[in-house]
């Protein structure tokens, strides 16, 4: 048990409760704890709480402090929030206690996106009590960022990126879909957009400025546009009917400018059943450079899937780093940890997990 | 100048050229010097030994030491050859001026594969005398290596990966398509494999260990097999003919075993105008696990510019690392490196580079 790494989980909705479960076949991996932002959940065995069907004898509590100095956890993984206000009080207790942190808020992908002030303060507070603090997700964090990043290592030279991720909404709840604007008149879908409940893909800032630092691009201006994608056919799932001529979701794009031309292009349309309008699912890269670089990847890499592995595979990279605030660009690539310890993966062979 | 990294290029042949061509146009990085093994490269102006129609004013050497002590670099890229054994001499030399190096030497790639005591030893020497070494290259070091470790992150679990490199040799020199065995009769093909002229593709052995070595599996076993690809039609290019039946390159495959299941399965058919015959080029990687993914990069990643452009891409990477051996899943992925400085990329936005 001495080299087990003991996680706390902060957040038990889907989420989380996947992170949970993920961390429990991880024999490197120890779950130590979870915490809830919701009252209900105080007392809950986690087991329950996370949707086994089995108790596991802890119960999940609400008061993160107390949780922390009783299980003087190794690193928590954050799944509350997708906005860096929101996550920014559970971060600085986390830091504070010297517990190392996995994010998947949005914006703690590439938190410089929304605030470089508030990047700056967590890096130092990181220093000062000698955690590490990444932002994991998939999107964005992998498909639409750090993925684009790694190809364009084989470039000598980038002319533009154009990036486009086409997925299915029908396995998702109605939080989601509301989000999206699926089953929205057209009308309705505009006043949404003005009045922020249609919301569309959160992270395009991130993304985009994330590949620009590690280009060494600075970036002029972004622009973004969310068109409703009206439905020509009936398409349907257990929360939504859209009957044709509503909306069956949200063409988001986000565009990037350096020297006045358009460098990065981002387009992530989300729907309920593209497949029934022959549109295919997948997530596709196209680089424009020295070489040309054109990668699809059919069906799309499944959003939640991925961030729950994520968030859980990046534990030895978050581990072994030195002090500070990362984005997924600045660790090691993530892999899918298999094995029973933490290793070190040099040239040299692997090894156990080393003293910082 | 005073951030601008010093570089020095050991080996002036088609991958050294390239790749000191590369340096000039960064303006990040100072092209210092360069080492050739060819007596012939004495003296010659790097700018006309590398390909340029302007001289730089600086004289190739043979002497590496010497131009060490002249130039004093910051790093250096090997790229004269493909083994550790033959690329030791020149590392250790280069290690023992306090010199940081990336190599394009294949074995380098994953240098514990052939010897996990030299790559100690090399380990030990970067330590002490605080520098970083790295391994890179398109393949192995990035398409079926670094690229499969990256995509196995966004899983939960990974039951067995399966990945094909088809690529054209039609564009290579006479020692390459040699190598392959092309243009050989299939008899003849057979006689090159027992007598070591023809090779396949050197990596294999690396690529696999490197995979596993990140996600954590011990592999029981390596099991390589090459077979000739025989020509139903005529296939030519500037250097050879393949008449039908003849060999028209090599199918080189190598599968990793464990628990006494194949896990990892590598395929890099090399030949001349595949298309000829109906084969389109492309890079296939597909992971069987949870979830199962599925990319396709069309064309493939083309490797000589690939090599070229990841040897350059991951001088900040290992100028920043801590001393030590590398391989490519150890350092931040690689980027292309458009800026004019080195740039870290933390989350919380990006800066100079920093002192080590």
């Amino acid at each position: 048990m001495g080299d087990t790494i003991r996680v706390v989980v902060v957040g038990t909705g889907q989420m989380g409760s996947g992170i949970a479960r993920l961390i429990l076949k991880k024999p490197a991996l120890q779950l130590a704890g979870a915490c809830a932002r919701r009252p209900g959940r105080d007392g809950v065995d986690l087991g329950l709480a996370i949707g086994l069907e089995r108790e596991l004898g802890i119960s999940v509590t609400t008061e993160l402090d107390a949780l922390l100095e009783q299980t003087r956890p190794d690193i928590a993984i954050q799944a509350t929030c997708s906005t860096l206000e929101d996550a920014w009080r559970e971060l600085n207790i986390l830091i504070g206690h010297g517990v190392n942190v996995i994010s998947i808020a949005e914006e703690m992908a590439y938190p410089a996106a929304k605030s470089p002030i508030k990047a700056e303060q967590l890096h130092q507070l990181a220093i000062k009590h000698g955690v590490s603090v990444l932002g994991a997700g998939v999107n964005p964090g992998f498909v639409l960022d750090l993925l684009i990043i790694l190809l364009t290592g084989v470039c000598a030279e980038v002319e533009s990126i154009k990036a486009t991720r086409v997925n299915d909404l029908a396995p998702y709840g109605p939080t989601v879909l509301s989000e999206q604007g699926v089953g929205l008149t057209p009308e309705a879908f505009e006043q949404g957009l003005s009045n922020g409940s249609v919301v569309g893909h959160v992270g395009f800032e991130q993304s985009l400025q994330m590949i620009a630092a590690a280009l060494g691009w600075e970036l002029e201006r972004i622009e973004q546009s969310r068109e409703p994608i009206i439905a020509e056919v009936r398409r349907e799932t257990p929360f939504v009917t859209v009957e044709p001529g509503r909306v069956a979701g949200c063409l988001h794009t986000a565009v990037a400018y350096r020297d006045g031309r358009a460098v990065i292009s981002l387009s992530h349309p989300q729907q309920i059943h593209p497949e029934m309008e022959g549109v295919e699912t997948g997530d596709l890269i196209r680089i424009n450079g020295a070489p040309d670089l054109n990668i699809e990847g059919r069906p799309e890499i499944p959003g939640g899937q991925a961030t729950v592995a994520l968030a859980v595979n990046m534990t030895p990279q978050v581990l072994q780093a030195a002090p500070g605030l990362y984005c997924m660009a600045d660790l090691p690539a993530p892999a899918a940890m298999l094995g029973d310890g933490i290793f070190r993966r040099f040239g040299r062979g692997k090894r156990k997990r080393e003293a910082r």
